[in-house]
């Protein structure tokens, strides 16, 4: 009998090879546990109101108006939302067409992409031009797009970090590329040589792959590290003399917790450089309204930004986006507010602060909390997390563990993490999700958790971790495994 | 020199392929002059809130407040929102994990699905399982990823209704699939005699095109027609013998203008048709926040439900959404109210009902006020709007014109529909963006400019019209042509 089409038989083969661990077993069993009643701390992805975050008050205000129009009317409006809130309302409405029911144009409103490009100019000290600026359903959406615009076969390769955000490996399957790994080195706390991408880009040629864009996460995921200055450099010179497009994924650029490497974006350090570089070379760069001290994932909004790019490319990239209509209007709001937020003397100003600095501050003390954590545990090494939302440290899995996983048919540090959720309730990524060295196991979990349950949170991780180590861990013949306390975790 | 990896010449050649034209010349022409200051009636696309339609008061409340929550606690707020909806925002926010800002699950909250099968089951009478239904961000999104799911390349056939709405043609192209065009019977008030589809799968096989889905849109878009009861049957029977998985494009289904034959699902039909075919027939539908009568556009709502999908595709196509991580939370609230609507006896009720009813009765003389105008001018034939927002008359262009299109370089519809443009301020769309026979000329325009300006704008229609046929049709020897009044229209 001949398949159906849908059957899993005769589906896209690109579809069946994507792999995206973020969501992945791991999550998949968290949402069992979870649906039996067991207490799940979800850190698999940086999803910080999910973790109890707080949104930002004058932006909520700002499209919770934008919502309601007729309460603009009411004269009662001003006993609930303050002057400065329905002034912006009034203000993002009077840049829609019909409010936020109608669709906008396809690259997202004219007036919210002319408020991201004077951002851009006062971050980057250079002028940016709106009609480059496409506003996205999140920063995933517009990376999937320019990925989809640039591959055209298995032949076209994409330089990606290891360890990687699995979008990258999982859209390169999807539209039917090739990943072309570069690593990053641990030691050297996860920075980028430039000789390692030299012999990436020849191993993949050795193979008939045409290198066509690399990838950057800056600050990094899963990560943390803040590429320099002088590193960036050396990235924007390597792909003008490959030729290829430079894709900086830069959602974490408000999220910094050290004072020697400050964000500095792609595009300045492009554009210092001067001619002919900063004419020639082809820049994508991504931000969202998820990230930040925003936070704000739900609302999918984002933008991506390009530079060089030749006008016949951006027709071609704006007649894709025609075919979904149009990004999300509440989303491109909130990116409108966060490109825009209220200013010194503004009534909201001082509110806003408080609660942004709050935030930012308490996620750089808890990226300490952990990386300290994860420190003083047996067999585990963590790099500090200079930037972003994650900590990513290495397991060492004794051998027998290794065993005991290939056993069950699982890689090691799936059978690692397993564990750690069923004895804590911890859901966590493996490492093996974001790529790693032959023989070497990490996690990803995020630095999410509200400050207060921290501590307690790194305790369970230790008695579970160095409980862990003491069962599989060779003694040399002094064994103490406790059998009767690891029993009740399973895979 | 070798070219860039954004260069025109290099890229995808199935994004290059694509063609989308609600927002291709005509609109893009339509942009330019609006900003030069002329008045501009955007018909191109179906988004009612551009044109003036108001919201429908009570969603709005409720997504105002889940987007502020802080209001719920604030004594104040029941001077400015309604009971039902302060206590409708507290349902929805808890079926949340961090309220709107959290990425839901990569399907959709699991609370709103619910909520969408007990709507279904209501239309149709049989139950509907949650776990099959996914949220979307509009449901265009929806369409793409079941598309990119069955398509495996250019051998892979979809057999589309032409005319069609080019959001189908366009995901093919995109996704390096094949178009299988059957066609509508015009005479026959668009209805789709079953003998074209057999004629259409036999010559797609005879090029090596294995057909594997079908595409109806009921009501249609662009044409307005409602497929009968028996209709459908005859399609699900046709798409079972030939193992084609249907896709039923159903998002105007609360947009009918006569009472002869109501909406019917797809869904329903089959599961009334009993075994074996309605455990085997292969089925998602799809609907939207974006029609109807609420023409929430802007927020990105829609979902699909699946029906005889082997669980493993399911996997793979949660697998594929969760790289975006999560169609945007306040469009799935708007979901959850519209399929879960206030109901006799609510605060809101009343209104509600006024709103909605308002805008449907209101649609309803439009699409009858649009086809007699367009019946009332020389040359153009117009089946009455059964269903969905368009118009789609057929305008008999006069061998000049043809001539004279040529002469530019145009397809005569186009041709038309620019000097329309210029000369009204009417933005349509060619029918040859949807596909039309050949030598056989339409446009597409929605009926949803304010009811109170149609007489207006007919008046305008058929005065271009009319004396455009004037100019080019051939008077035997009897030529008054007004060149005077048309001449300062041109291309």
């Amino acid at each position: 009998m001949s398949h159906k089409g849908l059957d899993y038989e005769t589906l896209n083969e690109n579809v069946k090879k994507v792999q995206y661990a973020v969501r992945g077993e791991l999550y998949l069993r968290a949402s069992e546990l979870q649906k039996e009643g067991k207490k799940i701390i979800f850190t698999n992805v940086g999803n910080p109101h999910a973790l109890g975050q707080k949104p930002l008050t004058f932006p909520r205000q700002v499209v919770a108006l934008c919502q309601a129009p007729f309460l603009l009317d009411d004269p009662n409006v001003g006993l609930v939302f303050p002057a400065d809130a329905i002034a912006r309302a009034k203000h993002y409405l009077s840049l829609t067409t019909g409010g936020l029911g109608a669709y906008s144009d396809s690259r997202g409103l004219p007036g919210i992409r002319k408020e991201v490009a004077e951002f851009i100019e006062r971050r980057d000290g250079y002028p940016s031009d709106p009609e480059l600026i496409f506003l996205t359903d999140g920063a995933s959406k517009g990376v999937m797009q320019i990925l989809n615009t640039i591959i055209r076969g298995e032949k076209d390769g994409i330089l990606v970090p290891v360890p990687q955000y699995p979008l990258y490996s999982a859209a390169i399957s999807l539209f039917g590329g090739s990943l072309v790994p570069y690593y990053l080195e641990e030691t050297a706390n996860w920075g980028l040589d430039v000789n390692n991408l030299h012999s990436s880009v020849a191993e993949a040629r050795s193979k008939g792959i045409t290198v066509r864009a690399m990838v950057i996460i800056n600050p990094g995921n899963p990560t943390g590290q803040c590429l320099s200055e002088a590193n960036l450099k050396e990235i924007l010179n390597f792909c003008n003399q490959e030729n290829l497009v430079l894709l900086g994924d830069e959602v974490y650029q408000q999220n910094i917790y050290q004072d020697e490497r400050p964000f500095i974006s792609a595009r300045k350090v492009l554009l210092d450089m001067g001619p002919p570089i900063s004419k020639e070379l082809q820049l994508v760069s991504f931000h969202t309204v998820s990230k930040g001290y925003w936070g704000e994932c739900g609302q999918r909004g984002g933008y991506f930004e390009m530079t060089n790019i030749p006008p016949q490319t951006v027709d071609e990239i704006y007649k894709v986006a025609s075919i979904s209509l149009s990004p999300n209007v509440p989303g491109q709001i909130f990116l409108g507010v966060m490109v825009n937020p209220p200013k010194p003397g503004d009534i909201s100003y001082l509110q806003f602060m408080r609660e942004s600095k709050g935030i930012l501050e308490s996620l750089r003390r808890r990226a300490q909390i952990m990386t300290d954590g994860f420190n003083s545990c047996r067999n585990v090494v963590c790099n500090f997390t200079e930037g972003a939302m994650y900590s990513f440290p290495q397991i060492r899995l004794p051998p027998k563990a290794i065993e005991a996983a290939k056993k069950l048919g699982k890689v090691a540090d799936v059978f690692y993490c397993l564990k750690l959720l069923e004895a804590t309730g911890i859901s966590t990524v493996p490492g093996s999700g974001f790529g790693q060295k032959e023989g070497v196991f990490h996690l990803r979990t995020t630095i999410l958790p509200a400050e207060e349950d921290m501590p307690a949170i790194m305790e369970s991780f230790k008695k579970f971790n160095d409980e862990f180590m003491e069962q599989y861990e060779d003694h040399r013949g002094y064994s103490r495994i406790r059998e009767g306390e690891t029993s009740r975790v399973s895979c």
